[in-house]
Protein backbone atom coordinates (compact mmCIF):
# COMPACT_ATOMS: atom_id res chain seq x y z
CA UNK A 1 0.00 0.00 0.00
CA UNK A 2 0.97 3.56 -0.91
CA UNK A 3 2.29 5.54 2.29
CA UNK A 4 -1.03 8.43 3.02
CA UNK A 5 0.10 11.54 1.44
CA UNK A 6 -0.38 15.00 2.50
CA UNK A 7 -0.72 18.00 0.57
CA UNK A 8 1.76 20.56 2.56
CA UNK A 9 1.06 24.13 1.43
CA UNK A 10 3.37 26.88 2.52
CA UNK A 11 5.03 30.12 1.83
CA UNK A 12 8.82 31.04 2.07
CA UNK A 13 8.31 33.85 4.37
CA UNK A 14 6.37 33.16 7.08
CA UNK A 15 7.90 32.70 10.45
CA UNK A 16 5.94 29.52 11.95
CA UNK A 17 6.62 27.26 8.39
CA UNK A 18 10.28 27.43 10.15
CA UNK A 19 9.00 24.91 12.48
CA UNK A 20 7.43 22.61 9.78
CA UNK A 21 10.18 22.47 7.37
CA UNK A 22 12.84 21.75 9.36
CA UNK A 23 11.00 18.83 11.12
CA UNK A 24 9.16 16.99 8.31
CA UNK A 25 12.09 14.45 7.48
CA UNK A 26 12.16 13.37 10.86
CA UNK A 27 8.02 13.09 10.75
CA UNK A 28 7.78 11.15 7.55
CA UNK A 29 10.35 8.47 8.80
CA UNK A 30 8.67 8.62 12.26
CA UNK A 31 5.14 8.33 10.78
CA UNK A 32 5.37 7.18 7.39
CA UNK A 33 3.24 9.63 5.73
CA UNK A 34 4.92 11.59 2.67
CA UNK A 35 4.31 15.28 1.67
CA UNK A 36 3.25 17.02 -1.39
CA UNK A 37 5.47 20.28 -1.11
CA UNK A 38 3.20 22.97 -2.66
CA UNK A 39 4.32 26.68 -2.63
CA UNK A 40 1.93 29.15 -2.70
CA UNK A 41 2.10 33.00 -2.43
CA UNK A 42 0.26 33.81 1.45
CA UNK A 43 1.32 37.26 1.16
CA UNK A 44 -1.41 37.69 -1.29
CA UNK A 45 -3.80 35.33 0.35
CA UNK A 46 -3.70 37.80 3.47
CA UNK A 47 -3.74 41.18 1.62
CA UNK A 48 -6.97 39.90 -0.18
CA UNK A 49 -8.35 38.72 3.60
CA UNK A 50 -7.54 41.55 5.35
CA UNK A 51 -5.59 38.99 7.05
CA UNK A 52 -1.85 39.81 7.07
CA UNK A 53 -0.79 38.52 11.08
CA UNK A 54 1.58 40.89 12.51
CA UNK A 55 1.45 44.36 11.07
CA UNK A 56 0.78 46.74 13.62
CA UNK A 57 0.91 44.42 16.04
CA UNK A 58 3.99 44.67 17.98
CA UNK A 59 3.39 42.39 20.90
CA UNK A 60 1.60 39.76 18.96
CA UNK A 61 4.62 39.38 17.38
CA UNK A 62 6.79 39.57 20.24
CA UNK A 63 5.12 36.76 21.58
CA UNK A 64 5.27 34.71 18.03
CA UNK A 65 9.32 34.95 18.16
CA UNK A 66 8.97 33.89 21.94
CA UNK A 67 6.92 30.99 20.86
CA UNK A 68 9.01 30.03 17.71
CA UNK A 69 12.12 30.15 19.72
CA UNK A 70 10.55 27.68 22.79
CA UNK A 71 8.76 25.47 19.97
CA UNK A 72 12.45 25.36 18.07
CA UNK A 73 13.75 23.94 21.11
CA UNK A 74 11.64 21.31 21.66
CA UNK A 75 12.64 20.09 18.25
CA UNK A 76 16.15 20.26 18.87
CA UNK A 77 16.38 22.94 16.39
CA UNK A 78 18.71 26.52 17.73
CA UNK A 79 17.49 29.77 15.20
CA UNK A 80 18.82 32.88 16.14
CA UNK A 81 15.15 34.89 17.15
CA UNK A 82 14.21 37.52 16.09
CA UNK A 83 14.90 36.45 12.26
CA UNK A 84 15.05 39.20 9.82
CA UNK A 85 11.27 39.95 9.24
CA UNK A 86 9.18 40.49 6.96
CA UNK A 87 10.90 39.09 4.36
CA UNK A 88 10.56 41.94 1.19
CA UNK A 89 11.53 39.30 -1.33
CA UNK A 90 9.62 36.40 -0.44
CA UNK A 91 7.62 36.38 -3.65
CA UNK A 92 11.36 35.91 -5.65
CA UNK A 93 11.74 33.12 -2.72
CA UNK A 94 8.68 31.36 -3.79
CA UNK A 95 9.12 31.63 -7.17
CA UNK A 96 12.55 29.96 -7.21
CA UNK A 97 10.47 27.37 -5.25
CA UNK A 98 8.17 26.67 -8.29
CA UNK A 99 11.36 26.48 -10.28
CA UNK A 100 12.25 23.86 -8.12
CA UNK A 101 9.16 22.23 -7.84
CA UNK A 102 8.74 22.00 -11.75
CA UNK A 103 12.39 20.56 -11.72
CA UNK A 104 12.32 18.35 -8.76
CA UNK A 105 14.74 19.86 -5.55
CA UNK A 106 11.33 22.19 -4.14
CA UNK A 107 12.69 20.96 -0.88
CA UNK A 108 16.07 21.03 -0.70
CA UNK A 109 16.16 24.36 -1.71
CA UNK A 110 13.17 25.52 0.68
CA UNK A 111 14.68 23.10 3.87
CA UNK A 112 18.05 25.64 2.66
CA UNK A 113 16.76 29.11 2.25
CA UNK A 114 14.95 28.32 5.59
CA UNK A 115 18.03 27.30 7.26
CA UNK A 116 19.74 30.55 5.72
CA UNK A 117 16.93 32.61 7.46
CA UNK A 118 16.74 31.22 10.69
CA UNK A 119 20.66 30.14 11.49
CA UNK A 120 22.26 32.31 9.49
CA UNK A 121 20.10 35.61 9.45
CA UNK A 122 20.26 36.07 5.75
CA UNK A 123 16.39 36.85 4.59
CA UNK A 124 14.91 34.82 2.06
CA UNK A 125 15.30 36.33 -1.90
CA UNK A 126 18.29 38.41 -0.47
CA UNK A 127 21.43 38.07 -2.31
CA UNK A 128 23.78 36.22 0.06
CA UNK A 129 20.28 33.81 0.76
CA UNK A 130 19.82 33.06 -2.51
CA UNK A 131 23.90 32.34 -3.25
CA UNK A 132 24.05 30.19 -0.21
CA UNK A 133 20.69 28.17 -1.02
CA UNK A 134 20.67 27.64 -4.61
CA UNK A 135 24.68 26.41 -4.02
CA UNK A 136 23.51 23.94 -0.94
CA UNK A 137 20.38 22.75 -3.84
CA UNK A 138 22.99 22.47 -6.46
CA UNK A 139 21.95 24.25 -8.98
CA UNK A 140 23.00 27.48 -11.23
CA UNK A 141 22.19 30.62 -9.78
CA UNK A 142 21.56 33.16 -13.07
CA UNK A 143 19.88 30.46 -14.82
CA UNK A 144 17.40 29.92 -11.71
CA UNK A 145 16.39 33.55 -11.39
CA UNK A 146 16.19 34.17 -14.88
CA UNK A 147 13.64 31.18 -15.02
CA UNK A 148 12.06 32.43 -11.49
CA UNK A 149 11.16 35.63 -12.88
CA UNK A 150 9.56 34.61 -16.36
CA UNK A 151 6.00 34.74 -16.79
CA UNK A 152 5.51 31.22 -17.21
CA UNK A 153 6.53 30.92 -13.45
CA UNK A 154 5.31 34.03 -12.57
CA UNK A 155 2.09 32.52 -14.00
CA UNK A 156 2.15 29.25 -11.92
CA UNK A 157 2.40 30.63 -9.07
CA UNK A 158 -1.13 32.96 -9.14
CA UNK A 159 -1.97 30.02 -10.21
CA UNK A 160 -1.04 27.63 -7.29
CA UNK A 161 -1.84 30.68 -5.22
CA UNK A 162 -5.69 30.74 -6.74
CA UNK A 163 -5.62 27.02 -6.24
CA UNK A 164 -4.61 27.06 -2.21
CA UNK A 165 -7.47 29.98 -2.01
CA UNK A 166 -10.04 27.32 -3.49
CA UNK A 167 -8.89 24.95 -0.88
CA UNK A 168 -9.66 27.13 1.75
CA UNK A 169 -6.32 27.90 2.65
CA UNK A 170 -5.39 31.53 3.82
CA UNK A 171 -2.05 30.72 6.22
CA UNK A 172 0.93 29.19 6.20
CA UNK A 173 2.03 25.79 6.84
CA UNK A 174 -1.23 24.01 6.11
CA UNK A 175 -2.07 20.99 5.47
CA UNK A 176 -4.77 19.56 3.26
CA UNK A 177 -5.98 16.15 2.95
CA UNK A 178 -9.01 15.61 0.78
CA UNK A 179 -10.05 18.71 0.99
CA UNK A 180 -10.03 19.26 4.89
CA UNK A 181 -7.54 22.20 5.93
CA UNK A 182 -5.25 22.00 8.97
CA UNK A 183 -3.56 25.48 9.46
CA UNK A 184 -0.47 25.71 11.55
CA UNK A 185 2.64 23.72 12.48
CA UNK A 186 0.97 22.91 15.72
CA UNK A 187 -1.66 21.06 13.37
CA UNK A 188 0.62 19.05 11.85
CA UNK A 189 -0.17 16.06 14.72
CA UNK A 190 -4.00 16.35 13.93
CA UNK A 191 -3.17 16.00 9.81
CA UNK A 192 -1.32 12.87 10.28
CA UNK A 193 -4.24 11.67 13.20
CA UNK A 194 -6.44 12.34 9.90
CA UNK A 195 -4.78 11.10 6.92
CA UNK A 196 -4.46 8.04 8.75
CA UNK A 197 -7.60 7.50 9.80
CA UNK A 198 -9.26 7.89 5.83
CA UNK B 1 5.15 20.04 48.47
CA UNK B 2 2.19 21.89 46.30
CA UNK B 3 0.95 21.61 42.99
CA UNK B 4 2.43 23.52 40.46
CA UNK B 5 0.06 26.62 39.22
CA UNK B 6 -0.61 28.28 36.46
CA UNK B 7 -2.32 31.39 35.60
CA UNK B 8 -5.27 30.65 33.62
CA UNK B 9 -6.22 34.07 31.61
CA UNK B 10 -9.20 33.88 30.05
CA UNK B 11 -12.24 35.46 28.61
CA UNK B 12 -15.80 34.29 28.13
CA UNK B 13 -16.84 35.20 24.57
CA UNK B 14 -13.41 33.29 23.22
CA UNK B 15 -14.46 30.36 21.25
CA UNK B 16 -10.97 28.09 21.80
CA UNK B 17 -11.40 28.73 25.53
CA UNK B 18 -14.59 26.54 25.32
CA UNK B 19 -11.95 23.54 24.58
CA UNK B 20 -9.58 24.39 27.43
CA UNK B 21 -12.88 25.55 30.20
CA UNK B 22 -14.42 21.81 29.62
CA UNK B 23 -11.01 20.10 29.21
CA UNK B 24 -9.04 21.73 32.57
CA UNK B 25 -10.65 19.16 35.16
CA UNK B 26 -9.33 16.12 33.48
CA UNK B 27 -6.16 18.01 33.01
CA UNK B 28 -5.81 18.59 36.78
CA UNK B 29 -6.45 15.23 37.70
CA UNK B 30 -4.14 13.36 35.06
CA UNK B 31 -1.52 16.23 35.14
CA UNK B 32 -1.12 16.94 38.99
CA UNK B 33 -1.24 20.58 37.69
CA UNK B 34 -3.96 23.62 39.34
CA UNK B 35 -4.79 26.22 37.90
CA UNK B 36 -6.02 29.85 38.75
CA UNK B 37 -8.90 30.98 36.89
CA UNK B 38 -8.13 34.47 35.65
CA UNK B 39 -11.13 36.49 33.98
CA UNK B 40 -10.41 39.41 32.30
CA UNK B 41 -11.94 41.38 29.08
CA UNK B 42 -10.23 40.36 25.82
CA UNK B 43 -12.14 42.32 23.51
CA UNK B 44 -10.91 45.44 25.21
CA UNK B 45 -7.42 44.45 24.78
CA UNK B 46 -8.09 43.20 20.80
CA UNK B 47 -9.33 46.60 19.99
CA UNK B 48 -6.43 48.11 21.45
CA UNK B 49 -3.94 46.29 19.73
CA UNK B 50 -6.02 46.25 16.83
CA UNK B 51 -6.02 42.51 16.68
CA UNK B 52 -9.61 41.26 16.29
CA UNK B 53 -9.40 37.76 15.54
CA UNK B 54 -12.58 36.95 13.03
CA UNK B 55 -13.91 40.50 12.17
CA UNK B 56 -14.58 40.71 8.22
CA UNK B 57 -12.74 37.16 7.75
CA UNK B 58 -14.99 34.41 6.97
CA UNK B 59 -12.75 32.29 5.62
CA UNK B 60 -10.72 32.15 8.81
CA UNK B 61 -13.62 31.89 11.26
CA UNK B 62 -15.47 29.36 8.69
CA UNK B 63 -11.91 27.38 9.07
CA UNK B 64 -12.39 28.31 13.34
CA UNK B 65 -15.15 26.79 13.90
CA UNK B 66 -13.89 23.32 11.61
CA UNK B 67 -11.17 23.24 13.90
CA UNK B 68 -13.15 23.47 16.82
CA UNK B 69 -15.34 21.08 15.89
CA UNK B 70 -12.21 18.70 15.13
CA UNK B 71 -10.68 19.33 18.63
CA UNK B 72 -13.84 19.46 20.38
CA UNK B 73 -14.68 15.70 19.56
CA UNK B 74 -10.59 14.37 20.03
CA UNK B 75 -11.96 15.86 23.63
CA UNK B 76 -14.72 13.73 23.67
CA UNK B 77 -17.12 17.40 23.81
CA UNK B 78 -20.08 17.91 21.86
CA UNK B 79 -21.00 21.41 21.02
CA UNK B 80 -23.06 22.57 18.67
CA UNK B 81 -21.35 23.92 15.46
CA UNK B 82 -21.08 27.33 15.18
CA UNK B 83 -22.37 28.86 18.22
CA UNK B 84 -23.72 32.34 18.22
CA UNK B 85 -20.98 34.49 17.70
CA UNK B 86 -19.56 36.96 18.11
CA UNK B 87 -21.68 37.46 21.89
CA UNK B 88 -22.69 41.20 22.15
CA UNK B 89 -23.22 40.58 26.29
CA UNK B 90 -19.72 38.88 26.76
CA UNK B 91 -18.59 42.11 28.86
CA UNK B 92 -21.41 41.06 31.11
CA UNK B 93 -20.53 37.91 31.48
CA UNK B 94 -17.01 38.45 31.83
CA UNK B 95 -17.72 40.74 35.04
CA UNK B 96 -20.18 38.20 36.48
CA UNK B 97 -17.37 36.14 36.48
CA UNK B 98 -15.40 38.81 38.13
CA UNK B 99 -18.01 38.74 40.84
CA UNK B 100 -18.27 34.67 41.10
CA UNK B 101 -14.06 35.18 41.52
CA UNK B 102 -14.48 37.14 44.29
CA UNK B 103 -17.07 35.02 46.22
CA UNK B 104 -15.39 31.42 44.87
CA UNK B 105 -17.72 29.90 42.11
CA UNK B 106 -15.56 31.56 39.34
CA UNK B 107 -14.87 27.48 37.77
CA UNK B 108 -18.56 26.89 38.45
CA UNK B 109 -20.23 29.69 36.41
CA UNK B 110 -17.67 29.79 33.65
CA UNK B 111 -18.29 26.35 32.65
CA UNK B 112 -21.68 26.28 32.80
CA UNK B 113 -22.09 29.47 30.90
CA UNK B 114 -19.62 27.76 28.27
CA UNK B 115 -21.76 24.81 28.22
CA UNK B 116 -25.33 26.77 27.52
CA UNK B 117 -23.46 28.53 25.03
CA UNK B 118 -21.60 25.25 23.32
CA UNK B 119 -24.07 22.76 23.88
CA UNK B 120 -27.40 24.55 23.98
CA UNK B 121 -26.62 27.68 21.68
CA UNK B 122 -27.72 30.40 24.28
CA UNK B 123 -25.18 33.56 24.21
CA UNK B 124 -22.86 34.30 27.33
CA UNK B 125 -24.61 36.98 29.21
CA UNK B 126 -27.89 36.52 27.61
CA UNK B 127 -31.17 35.90 29.38
CA UNK B 128 -31.77 31.95 28.65
CA UNK B 129 -28.15 31.66 29.53
CA UNK B 130 -27.88 33.87 32.66
CA UNK B 131 -31.07 31.92 34.09
CA UNK B 132 -29.48 28.37 33.17
CA UNK B 133 -25.64 29.08 34.14
CA UNK B 134 -26.32 31.31 37.35
CA UNK B 135 -29.01 28.47 38.31
CA UNK B 136 -26.07 25.67 37.70
CA UNK B 137 -24.30 27.29 39.89
CA UNK B 138 -26.32 28.25 42.91
CA UNK B 139 -26.60 31.31 42.94
CA UNK B 140 -29.62 34.19 42.89
CA UNK B 141 -29.91 35.58 39.35
CA UNK B 142 -30.68 39.75 40.70
CA UNK B 143 -28.52 39.73 43.20
CA UNK B 144 -25.45 38.41 40.72
CA UNK B 145 -26.30 40.82 37.84
CA UNK B 146 -26.82 44.17 40.20
CA UNK B 147 -23.23 43.61 41.73
CA UNK B 148 -22.06 42.55 38.91
CA UNK B 149 -22.99 45.82 37.25
CA UNK B 150 -21.78 47.72 40.13
CA UNK B 151 -18.89 49.91 40.07
CA UNK B 152 -16.28 48.29 42.04
CA UNK B 153 -17.44 45.16 39.56
CA UNK B 154 -16.42 47.08 36.44
CA UNK B 155 -13.64 48.76 38.04
CA UNK B 156 -11.74 45.21 39.03
CA UNK B 157 -12.36 43.87 35.48
CA UNK B 158 -10.73 46.72 34.41
CA UNK B 159 -7.67 46.16 36.57
CA UNK B 160 -7.58 42.74 35.58
CA UNK B 161 -7.41 42.76 32.14
CA UNK B 162 -4.54 45.98 32.70
CA UNK B 163 -2.81 42.92 34.57
CA UNK B 164 -3.38 40.42 31.41
CA UNK B 165 -2.15 43.48 29.27
CA UNK B 166 0.98 44.13 31.85
CA UNK B 167 1.60 40.41 31.30
CA UNK B 168 2.09 40.50 27.67
CA UNK B 169 -1.30 38.55 27.67
CA UNK B 170 -3.35 39.47 24.19
CA UNK B 171 -5.63 36.41 23.55
CA UNK B 172 -8.05 34.01 25.20
CA UNK B 173 -6.95 31.29 26.69
CA UNK B 174 -3.96 32.20 27.89
CA UNK B 175 -1.53 30.45 30.61
CA UNK B 176 1.14 32.43 32.77
CA UNK B 177 3.87 30.84 34.83
CA UNK B 178 6.20 33.68 36.13
CA UNK B 179 6.18 35.66 33.25
CA UNK B 180 6.17 32.91 30.80
CA UNK B 181 2.95 33.38 28.39
CA UNK B 182 1.24 30.46 26.47
CA UNK B 183 -1.43 31.47 24.07
CA UNK B 184 -4.10 29.28 23.02
CA UNK B 185 -5.83 25.95 24.01
CA UNK B 186 -3.31 24.24 21.79
CA UNK B 187 0.09 25.78 24.49
CA UNK B 188 -1.59 24.19 27.40
CA UNK B 189 0.70 20.97 26.74
CA UNK B 190 3.75 23.23 26.48
CA UNK B 191 2.59 25.20 29.46
CA UNK B 192 2.16 22.01 31.67
CA UNK B 193 5.79 20.81 30.31
CA UNK B 194 7.15 24.52 31.26
CA UNK B 195 5.65 24.62 34.49
CA UNK B 196 7.10 20.47 35.73
CA UNK B 197 10.31 22.05 34.41
CA UNK B 198 10.30 25.07 36.58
Amino acid sequence: MAHPKIDFWYSIGSTYTYLTVMRLDGVVKSEGVTFNWCPFNVRHVMVEQNNVPFMNKPIKEAYMWRDVERRSQSYGLSPIIPAPYPAPKMVLANQIAMVASKEGWCELYTKATYKRWFEHGEAPGDKQNLDNSLLAAGQDKDRVIELATSQEIISRLEQATQHAIDLGVFGSPSFVIDGEVFWGDDRLTDAIGWVKQT
